[in-house]
């Protein structure tokens, strides 16, 4: 414990230097009080929290900003999978110093995001902690009363969509940590960088929010890979699943590691990190989501199909064999 | 990293066992979603964020139930201290093992004080961690529209009121690690029982936040001292303040232990953690709020008045001397 005689304390001086450009919100008050506003209009809040640590969400090596904006959306992410629209978000930070070096770009990038994705910081707390650093975020959306699309809805017949690609994070986890795909991309820097910054900075699909509202019985994203986590919208919702695995969307680079044998399917399928939008749509609104999806820039995969039972999903190869998958995702134990 | 092929993860279950029980509001949907809803019908939302570190905010050696009550209860604190009624909150928990023997009795009593304080949890996320455990929490509370007590209010003649008594919770801290006063206190058990309670167990005045909200210019809770806390205060309303010291509310403990001079009074002055409600009150109102502690069985002590000015607060002894504080609050930095 270490005290200090300024007026204003030096947590206070770090807030006010770093992160009051940031609470650009009026509920903010600027970061002078100790608690925020979050008003409403009788829509409802939708609330979501998820933490990073040091060397368990991201590597210790990995950049400030890219840390910054990857604690900030994966919980972006929730936002768009539940058809919410960013409110803002507050802030706990355990750092271990305060170096400008880190606290800088750290602060610089989280204020680019949550300006660009309309999310201001309304709050926050900073701690220190001799042990890894951890940003844990809270953020808020609305959504019209009673419209928060759950894991509950999915119903026998509903189509499963997914966005984007699955797959890449954990790719690019293994170029950072230097494993099998460092060394078979060893002469593609380009797509070893590509997967890096699907791991470092993951692409919510809030504009997609509005879509999923209108078409989704069930949604959810996919942040500790796809199989895992269809198993729970599944049991969330009393159903089981079928997926084609040759119709799940890949990157050209994760589809080249494939072809190489340099990667097995089941290692992608069950990778975390994706921060994907994974839905369950009416058969008939399917291509309406997909249309909305190609309205603002976002590929749309239909992957497979809701069916009764109870059973965990089966993932199908293109001989209508089913994958034996030893791990359905990143578990933290 | 370890992985899992369990349909549903470690750290579902683990939610699921400790923590589903303490869901209890419908917007928590059983914690089968990453999202919850908090409802509104038209008020503002009050948001509040707190984290408390193993070894910084607590002692390693504290027990679980006392560290998921101080966790949850320093943000009741803020919550009572902006007038708000409590509604909800959600918990990210880094936890370095799922020690049954650790979890069971902090969710029991993270539970207990939920439903003690109408605080139900609403989600949270669960995190590994090889450093120290940390809890952080975001909760929320209700106030009428436009009606959350800010820091800003507090104008020259408005009363200082303060809840409770102030310092004992450093004095309990500098007991548990074998300070002065745990040798001052060597023959008195009680004592030192009832200094380390009030650590270990903050007691949010949350019984109290309609008298702030009906009566405070300007209020917040006292969490890193009472003189550092003043000075924030004093320094968002743009205002100064006198402070009587020999009016300031101390235990008999705390009172005697000065008496016999094992503490100075500022070293209570300036301890954390105590988690009063201060507040700035019309003099015309001070009777009032007084009376309003006095109907929920809580003490409310006027300390001093708020006087125009920049500079720092005074705090002038039983001769009108100034004391010169070296030290305003706690700082984890």
């Amino acid at each position: 414990m270490t005290q200090d005689k300024e007026p204003a304390s030096a947590e206070d001086s770090l807030i006010a230097r770093y992160f009051k450009p940031l609470a650009t919100d009026p509920g903010a008050f600027g970061l002078v009080d100790d608690a925020a506003v979050l008003s409403s209009s009788g829509e409802d809040i939708v609330v979501t929290t998820d933490a990073v640590v040091e060397g368990v969400h991201y590597l210790a090596t990995d950049p400030p900003d890219t840390i910054a904006r990857k604690a900030l959306r994966v919980n972006l992410s929730d936002l768009a999978a539940k058809g919410a629209v960013p409110a803002g978000f507050v802030l706990t930070l355990a750092l271990r110093s305060k170096e400008d070096a880190w606290l800088r770009p750290f602060a610089d990038a989280l204020g680019e995001d949550a300006k660009a994705f309309g999310c201001p910081l309304l709050g926050g707390d900073t701690v220190s902690t001799p042990g890894p650093q951890m940003i844990s975020i809270t953020a808020f959306g609305r959504v019209p009363k009673g419209q928060m699309v759950g894991r509950t809805g999915a119903r026998p017949g509903d189509r499963i969509l997914v966005t984007g690609t699955i797959g890449d994070a954990a790719l690019g986890l293994d170029v950072l940590i230097g494993g099998g795909v460092a060394t078979a991309l060893a002469a593609d820097p380009q797509a070893r960088d590509m997967l890096v910054a699907r791991y470092r900075v993951p692409q919510p699909r809030n504009l997609l929010a509005q879509a999923v509202r209108d078409h989704a019985t069930a949604a959810m994203d996919v942040s500790d890979g796809l199989a895992g986590d269809l198993t729970k919208l599944c049991a969330a919702s009393g159903v089981s699943a079928t997926v084609d695995v040759a119709s799940v969307p890949f990157s050209a680079e994760a589809a080249g590691l494939i072809a190489r044998n340099a990667v097995c399917v089941e290692t992608l399928l069950a990778g975390g990190d994706d921060y994907e939008v994974l839905c369950t749509v009416p058969a008939a609104q399917s291509d309406a989501l997909m249309e909305a999806g190609r309205a603002v820039g976002l590929g749309i995969t239909a992957i497979g199909m809701i069916v009764a039972g109870h059973e965990r999903p089966r993932f199908l190869d293109g001989q209508g064999h089913e994958l034996a998958l030893k791990r359905l995702s990143y578990s933290h134990f």
